[in-house]
Parts: structure tokens; sequence; C-alpha cells
């Protein structure tokens, strides 16, 4: 381990740049075609028989094996047991984390989630109802990469935006249960949680069963099986996004402490092997700087190897020209995470067209907006951010556009119609307009 | 065609409802393997050729042989000469909805499209970065349902939206071009515009070409093979909504003229033999007027026989014990069109949660709605109301989260985030957090 990083580093003026940078953002999850063809078959089985299907699955992968599916049920008090069985820091973090991301995300709601309408002249009214969905699904994964923060980023937006029941599901491997998940279930104000998970768990919520009520909108992350489930039930319910591997983004204009940013990068590369940590800096010599950073506190990580297998595999320090090329690299890449470790954020904030969150300054490592700043974790990866956004209360939320046409505007607006639906060969569509002139 | 149409009617109250309603609503689009195949292949073949796949596609499905991509360009001085060759009415028309459509749609984007920020007291910033989708491509359906009107449906919110360069493709099969579709495409100022359809036209713009620049999200609609290229194309960039048959749902309380009635049913209807009208409806003696007013009405129709496959196979008439009921039998359909035709529709307003569009009062003509009212007319279908929206210009922008932590702040939240970074086992996270704070 003591062994220094083949970290690669890359030059923007160099020729072979493109080529190089090309490499670096490529990334695709090909189709496995064998967990595709199980997972089909496996919903096919929940929504054919329910409960008993999900039973048997359960079973089967996850080693725990129940009469019912009533028995599977996490209940309140159990929730509640988990919360006061943690420590009393854990309580407080949990409990302060939730109170920050919940106030965040009524100030989303508050400035894109609520209903509008207008009047013309002629007293048409048009606008557009929000409302919440009825019912929701949250999936959590258990096992290796349990994460109780998950559950607060996405019960809470739900829970803001109105939603009438968030139904949790989450694999207990063997009966094992994460006591944090839990907690942080009840801190979220969970309606009702099921050890259950993979693609049955998905199909339970889709279909519903005699148990599981099926809802309307199935957020949260998980392996293959859970996001091919998810892509398949997409269009009976409601999905999030499908999400890659994370990854994070840095410029730096060189005054923020190396080992900070050294950290920052280690932050990422510690979820797994194909996670991305990126550096974009004008000043070869801070590039130097966190490079020996990198290489003297790699030892001291508890992860260090899987740090070092993905800094290896897909990680890069590139030296750009300028701060504006860094903020032109970064809008190609359109990272999940950027990070303006910069004296001046507010100079290049503008620049940035495409991220999943933008952390702005030496003191905003992201490791403080994946837990408790407020804004939510659940972000688009790869360079999906180009066209998608943040998991937030608007993914729980629907709208339906409201017309009241006047008696005076049917005249005008009816000539209208009639011209263009004659000229669309929809005769039924002039007439119901025509109806409504009068002669 | 003058034999009186066989249109079931259902009575709410009666014991067979629940089963008999059950098979109204169910329609599925089973998935075809063989398209799903060609797609796949074609779409394969579009990345690695790029232009040379493209032209071989368009002149095998389309019968449109060109020499090279370029050819294929429909340019600005072509879509403004057919703009200048329809008529008159036509122009103003198109002009017309336009205006109303973009007035409605720079409203939406007031009312939830714009950037916020708040800071703590500690000065810690917090917020959401509202930015436009940096280029869009517009499907346009060519042959038998051409609609200019979905060009400005499509257009207008992503040009509203800000976003950069919005790309039009729509077949020309044996090269024939409807004159309002590119007329539409004039006024809704379409950047640039290609005559190709299908999966090869979905790869293009979702791959880019030498000549087809590759965009970011591609929405409107198209038949099964673009709706499948569609799907697998997701990811590698946005897409909308995937639409099944149209529908509509009329809730009367028997004070709308029947014929009114009736010839909303049958604008629906029109479209094509899956379309769905339903009609719930508290007053057995109305229903029966509307019966009358159809069966009267429906050999008028130039697409009379489009109509009755529709009303029979898909459409019914449903007797409610009240109009709360009609609103909660409406609200387990979540239409895709809702009119209340009532003389209170205000009443019942509150009561209708899940719709695309929701029309009120008798004067609304879903068809007003469909063309130039302003509300958008690309809706979800098939009950997605129930977690989906209207497109609109939130489609074309995305969300980057604002996050800017103080000194001050980094000392608080940094306490938070180790403890729970340090729960999951993430010490990294934790230290990046514990890095930030003054020992």
């Amino acid at each position: 381990m003591s062994s220094s990083l083949n970290l690669r580093q890359l030059d923007a003026s160099s020729a072979d740049f493109e080529a190089e940078f090309q490499r670096l953002r490529h990334w695709s999850a090909e189709e496995d075609h064998a967990i595709e063809e199980r997972v089909a078959a496996i919903l096919a089985d929940v929504k054919a028989r329910g409960d008993a299907a999900v039973l048997e699955y359960t079973a089967r992968f996850d080693g725990l094996s129940a009469d019912s599916m009533a028995a599977l049920e996490l209940t309140r008090e159990e929730l509640k047991a988990a919360f006061d069985a943690i420590t009393p820091p854990q309580r407080s973090a949990l409990e302060a984390a939730a109170a920050r991301v919940r106030s965040y995300h009524e100030r989303q709601l508050a400035a894109s989630g609520q209903s509008w309408s207008y009047r013309d002249t002629d007293g048409t009214l048009l606008g557009q109802k929000v409302t919440p969905l009825d019912r929701v699904g949250i999936y959590v994964p258990g096992g290796k990469a349990a994460y109780p923060s998950s559950v607060l980023m996405n019960a809470i937006p739900a829970h803001v935006a109105g939603v009438g029941e968030i139904i949790m599901v989450v694999p207990t491997p063997r009966g094992e249960k994460n006591a944090l998940v839990l907690a942080a279930a009840y801190v979220a104000g969970v309606s009702r949680a099921f050890t259950v998970g993979g693609a049955q768990a998905v199909g339970a919520l889709a279909y519903g069963t005699a148990t599981v009520p099926g809802v309307d909108k199935i957020t949260g992350p998980g392996n293959a099986y859970v996001a091919s489930a998810k892509r398949r039930v997409f269009g009976q319910v409601g999905i999030d996004m499908i999400a890659g591997p994370s990854e994070i983004l840095v410029i730096a204009d060189g005054t923020t402490p190396p080992d900070w940013v050294a950290m920052d990068l280690f932050s990422q590369a510690e979820h797994d092997e194909l996670a991305q940590s990126i550096l974009l800096c004008p000043d070869a010599r801070y590039i130097a700087q966190v490079r020996e950073a990198i290489d003297r506190l790699l030892p001291t990580m508890p992860r260090a190897a899987v740090i070092r297998a993905s800094l290896e595999g897909r990680g890069a320090l590139i030296l750009t020209r300028s701060m504006e090329e860094a903020c032109d690299i970064s809008n190609r890449i359109a990272p999940e995470h950027l990070e303006v470790s910069s004296a001046e954020p507010h100079r290049w904030e503008p620049l940035l067209k495409h991220a999943g969150a933008i952390f702005l300054g030496a003191y905003t490592s992201e490791s403080l907006g994946d837990y408790c700043a407020g804004p939510n974790h659940v972000l688009p990866t790869s360079g999906t951010a180009r066209f998608s956004s943040p998991l937030g209360t608007y993914d729980f939320q629907k709208r339906s556009s409201l017309i009241e046409v006047s008696e005076a505007g049917a005249q005008v607006l009816g000539v209208i119609a009639a011209e263009l639906a004659y000229g669309e060969g929809l005769q039924g569509h002039a007439r119901a307009a025509e109806l409504r002139l009068k002669r």
C-alpha cells in the first residue's frame, strides 16, 4: 500500500489530450442479458403470484424465510426501538441532518412546486395545478452499501411534497438489520417498511401484492437487478434516474490546502472501484502538491485498496491553461459532484452549466453535502446532468394543466382551433370548437 | 354507418361494475420482440456508421434517396417558403396558436423555472440553479398523423426555456413534405430540420453523426419503432414520456348541450381505434340524450369508421351515483384529458387529483386546448398522470444544487457529517469533513 499511486496526469494543452480525455470519460453499463432475463421472470412471477412469489425469492436470495409477508413488515415500534438503541451522537446527527434536509426541500417546494393560474382579459383561465403523488416506494439497499443517509434523502422530499404514504423496502440478508437504516426510517417518517429487496421488491411495489401496497413511483438506488427491474416497471409506475458510478470533479485555483482536496478525491473514490475522481487545475505546482498529499494520506485510509483501484482506474489530475478552460472541460463532463475549490467561487460559478451539485469554496467539502447541508445527495451521474436534476420535491409531485375558456374566449379560440384541426384532417376536433361559436 | 352504435353503458352502483371497469381500464402495450430487435440493430448501425447508415435506412424505409445527409436538411428558406405558401387563415391560426402557447409557457417558466438561493445565519448559502438544456431534438411524425400543432407544442416550450438549439426530424415518405408542418417549424423557431424519421432518426439525434448534431434530450411522439428507440437511448440522452393511445374523460352534470359532449367524445375517438372516450354522469336521462346525439351525429363525421371502432372497442357511458363518485372514478383512471362539463366546474375541480389537463366548463372543449388555449397538448396517457406531467418548460431545463458552506457552517456540519459517515463506514467522507474543523 505504500508504493506511490499510478494516477494519470493529463495536460489540456498537449496534442493527445482529446484522445486521452475521451478514454477517461468513457463508461457504459453494458446490458447483461442473463440479469435481464432473470429480472423479467421474477417480475412476471411477482405480478402473477404476489406475496407467495416475493416470499420465495426472499428466502432464496436473502436467506430470509418467513411464513407470511406480514412477518416481513417492520413495525413502527421496531423502527423506534432502533432509533432508541443507537448512540446519542448518532441520534443527534440523524435528527440534525433530517432537519436541514427538510428545511432545504421546504424552500424547494415553495420555489418551484406551487400551483398557479391567470386570466385573460376575456375571462379565460389558464394555469397549472400541482399535486403530490398518492403513494411512493423507496428502495434502500441492504448489505455492504447500507446508507441511512439515503433513507433521509429519498423519504424527506417525498414527505415535504405531501406524498400520502411512503413505503420503504430494504433487504436484510439472513435477517441482519442495519440499526441506523431503521432509525433513519423512523426519523424520516416512513409510513410502512418491509424487509424485502431485489427485483422482487421492485415488482411488489410496482404491481402491489395482498400485503405490499402498489405505489405510483419508485425511487432509490440498487444493484444491477434493482436497476433492471426499475427500468422494466417504468410506465406502470414512475421511477427516478438509474444511477451509474459516483463521480467528483474538483476545479482548484490552488488556494485550498492540498490535503483537503486529496481527501475530497478519496471521499468519492472510496465508494467503489468504478467511482471517478478528477482534479482540474491551471497550476502545475499545486497539482504536484495534491499528488504528494494523495501518496502520503492514502496509506492511512481504511478503504485504501478501493481508493487506489478507483483512482488508478478512472481518476485523473488535469492541468488546464486557465480556470476558464477548467470550467469548459467540467461542462463537457457534466459531473455528479462539482467542487469549485477556489477563493473566488462566485467568479466561476456562472461559467458552470452542467453539474448535479456545485460545491462552492474550500470549506464546502462534498461530504458535507452528502450528509447534512440540506440539498439532496441523489444526483445525476455519467454526464446525465446535461439533461437531468437532483432528486427533489418536484419528483414527488405532478402537474395538471387547468383551462377554463370563457364564452367570449371560445369565440376567438374556436376559429383558430377549427382552422388548424381541418388542416390536420381532424373534423371532430374542428366541429367541437365550432359548436361553441355563436353564429 | 347508420346502424346505432354499440357503445357500452356501465352503472357504478351495479354488482358487476368493478369487473367491467377493470376490463375498460385495461390497456397494455405488449413488447414486440421483432420490433425490439430491429430497432437495436438500427441504433447500433447508426452509432457505428453515422450518416451512411441513416441514409441507407431512409432510402429503404421512407423510399427517399439522397447522396448525402446534407441534402436531407431543410433550409430556413424552405421552411419560410412553406409558411408563405399556406393560406392566410392557416398562417394567422398558426401564429395565433404559437403566440398563446408561448405566453402560457412564459408564465410556466416564471412560476416554476427560476433559480433560487438563501443563506443560513452562519453565512452558508444553499440553493438551486436552473439552466436550459444546450440542444434538444424534436421528433415529428410524418405520413398519416402529421400534426403541425405538435411542432408548436414541442418546440415552443424548449424555446421559452432557453434551449440553445432545437433540431427537428420529420420523415417525408417518398419525399412528400407536409407544408403545414414545415410552416409550423418556421413559426416555432426550429434551429435546424432534417427529413429523416424512425429509429434511425432517433439514433442520429442521440449519438450525433457528421451532419446531425447529437442532442441532450429527444421529445415528441412516434410509432412503435420510434418509441422503442427512445426507450433504448434513454440514459445517453433524456427523453419525454412514451405515449399510449389518447384518452378523454368527460364528467357531466347534465347542463351542457348533449351535442357538445358527443362531439367532444368524437374528437378523441377520431384519433385512432385504440383511443378511449368515457362519459361519467349521475343523470341517466342526460346519458340517454348524449347517446342519441352520438347516434345522430356519427354518420355526419368523415372519420366515422374510426370513431365507431374506438367507441365500441374502448368507449363507455358510466352512470354514477353522484358527481363526487364521478370524480372518484376519474381519479382511478387518471385520464390524459378531463373535461368537467358542469355549471359548477370549480366545485368539482378540487376533488380531481390525477389528470394530464383539466378542461373546466361547457365552453372548454378539449380541442381548444389541443390547438391554441396555451397549455401543452403533450400529456401523460394510460394512467401515468398519477405520477407524470404535461410537457413543459421544466422538461427543457435541469437543476443544479448550489452549496457554499461558510467557515462557521463547516464547524457545525462537519461534526454531523463525520458522525454519519463513520456510521456508514466511509472514513474518507468523515475525514474530509473533519479537515475543515478548527481544533
